[in-house]
C-alpha cells in the first residue's frame, strides 16, 4: 500500500484555492472542494470535483489529504479546529497549510494537528492566480518526510517549484514572510517611484518601458506598475492584504529582535492607504497617499 | 552633406566608458579616446582608437562629437570647461552627457554649451559593464532633434534602446535618477531579506533560489544578493555611489518638494555601510550594516 494521496480536500476556493483544485482534478486526484461561497463551489464541480461541500466534515473519512488555502491563520484555525474537522480526519491524514501565516502560528497549528496524529506540511504558495490556474505554483515548505511523501501527489499537481526547507515547522512560513517582504517593498518603490515621475512630468508609460528595459526592474514594478499606467486599480491583489503580510514581517521582526528599516516604511505606506480609504483597491493604489500629482484615473 | 557624427571623442574610459568606445569602434566610427589612466589609452589604443590622449584638447578640432562617460557633475565640468575643451570645440559639435547628473547641473552645463554653439544630449545610460561592452547599453535622452541626430551614429553604435523623453534638457537626468531610486531600493530591500533570513536560519543561497523563482525577485536582488551568497564584496559597483546616487534622488525631491520614504530610509543605510568603512566595497555590502548574523565570507 502506497503512502502517497489519492484523494485531497481542497480548503478555499478562491483564485488560488480554486487553481490549486482544478489542477488536482487534471492530475487525476479525487478532489473535494470546500468553500462558503456557492458559486466557487459549482464551478469546481463542473470541472470534475467528486464532491463539493460548504463543510468539509461531510467528507472527512475519504480524505487523504487536506489542501488549505484560506486567507490567514484565524481562518485555518477556524476550519481546521473550530469547525471539528481535525478531530473527524483519518489518523495520518497530511494537512498541507497554504495561507501565509507567521512561523509562530505554523507551529501552534501543528502542536493541534499532531494531537490528532495528523501530518503537516507548513507549506506557503506563491506565483498568483495565474501559475495556480495551471499548476505551476512555487511552493515553499517545511515539515516530516512523511509529510512530503503523502502530498508529494498534490505537489506535483500543482506547483512547478518545490523548496524543501527543513524538517522544522515554521521555516516555510518564515521563508514566505521574507519573500513577502520583498514582494510589498517592491510594490512601495514601484509607487514612490512612479510618483515622483509624476510629479517632474515625466510621462509614466515611458518611465515604465525605461524601468522594465532596465536594471531598477522589478516583478512587482513590471506587474504593479503597470496598473498606475492603466489607471486601473481594481483588486487584483489588495491593498489590506500588504498591510497584513508586512504586519507578518514586522511580528517576525519583533520575534528575532531584529530592525527592518524598509519593511517598516513600507507598512507605514500601505497602513496610509488603507486608513485613506483604498484598503480594498489593488494594492497598486498605494501610489494614492502621494498628493500633488496627477495620476491617469485618478480624480483628485 | 550629412549631419551625423563620423568621429566621436570618448571621455572617461572606466567601465562604461571603454565598452562605448570599443562598440563605436566596431560601428565604423573614428573613435578618439581620453583618461587619465595610461593603461586604459593603451588598451583602447591597441582596439583600433584613431588616437588617446591624458587631454581631449590634442584633438579637439577631430570631433564631430563627444560621448562623456565620467562619474558625476564635477567631473563633467571639470572635463569640458576647466580643460577649456569646449571653448577649443568646432561649433555644432555635439556632445552627450552620460554621466549620472542632477536636472539642474544639466541644465546649467546645457547653458554654457550652448555659449560655445555646442549641442548637448542629456544622456545617462544604464546597463552595466556588460551592456556597455555589447554596445547594448540603455540610453535615457532628452535634447534637441539636431543634438539627436548628429549622435545617431554614436546612438546606435552603443545603444540597444535608445528612449527620446523630450526636448527639455534635465528629463534624461530625472528619469535616470528615478531609476537609480528603484536600484537603490531594490539593492536595500535585497540585504534587509537575506539579513532576515540569516537571522531566521534559513539557509541564504535556499533563499535566493526561491526569491529568484518568485513575485519577490527583482533585477538587482538577483545580480547583487549572488554575491552576498558567495560571500564575495569585491567592488563590480561600490556602495559609495549608491551614496552618490540616493544623494541625487534626494536633491531631485528637495527640488520637487517631495517626499520619499524609501528611498530617504535607504539612502541612511548606504551612508550607515559607508560610514561604517564599507564604501569602496561591492554595494551588496550595505547588508554589514545589520548586526547579529553570519554571512557567508564576513567575520565578525
Amino acid at each position: 500500500m502506497t503512502n502517497k494521496a489519492k484523494s485531497v480536500g481542497v480548503i478555499g476556493l478562491g483564485s488560488m484555492g480554486m487553481g490549486a483544485a482544478k489542477s488536482c482534478i487534471n492530475a487525476g486526484l479525487d478532489v473535494y472542494g470546500f468553500d462558503l461561497n456557492p458559486k466557487a463551489l459549482e464551478e469546481l464541480s463542473l470541472a470534475g470535483a467528486k464532491a463539493v461541500s460548504s463543510s468539509a466534515l461531510d467528507f472527512a473519512e475519504q480524505l487523504d489529504a487536506v489542501l488549505v488555502l484560506v486567507v490567514n491563520a484565524k481562518q485555518v484555525n477556524a476550519v481546521l479546529f473550530d469547525s471539528g474537522l481535525a478531530a473527524a480526519l483519518k489518523p495520518q491524514t497530511a494537512v498541507m497549510v497554504s495561507a501565509t501565516i507567521s512561523a509562530e502560528d505554523a507551529k501552534a497549528i501543528h502542536q493541534k494537528l499532531s494531537q490528532y496524529q495528523l501530518l503537516m506540511l507548513d507549506a506557503p504558495v506563491s506565483g498568483g492566480a495565474a501559475k495556480a490556474a495551471t499548476g505551476d505554483m512555487t511552493v515553499m515548505a517545511s515539515g516530516s518526510l512523511e509529510a512530503f511523501e503523502k502530498l508529494q501527489p498534490v505537489l506535483d499537481a500543482t506547483a512547478a517549484k518545490v523548496y524543501n526547507i527543513g524538517e522544522e515547522i515554521g521555516l516555510g512560513a518564515t521563508v514566505k514572510i521574507i519573500h513577502q517582504l520583498l514582494a510589498g517593498v517592491h510594490i512601495a518603490a514601484g509607487a514612490e517611484a512612479m510618483a515622483l515621475a509624476a510629479r517632474a512630468n515625466i510621462p509614466l508609460d515611458l518611465m515604465y518601458d525605461v524601468v522594465t528595459n532596465a536594471a531598477g526592474n522589478s516583478w512587482m514594478f513590471e506587474n504593479r506598475m503597470k496598473h498606475v499606467v492603466d489607471g486601473d486599480y481594481s483588486p487584483k491583489s489588495m491593498v489590506d492584504i500588504f498591510v497584513k503580510d508586512l504586519n507578518l514581517v514586522a511580528d517576525t521582526a519583533k520575534e528575532l529582535k531584529f530592525p527592518l528599516p524598509l519593511s517598516s516604511t513600507a507598512l507605514n505606506m500601505f497602513l496610509s492607504a488603507s486608513n485613506a480609504g483604498f484598503g480594498q483597491e489593488d494594492d497598486s493604489a498605494v501610489i494614492k497617499i502621494f498628493d500633488g500629482i496627477n495620476l491617469p484615473g485618478v480624480e483628485k
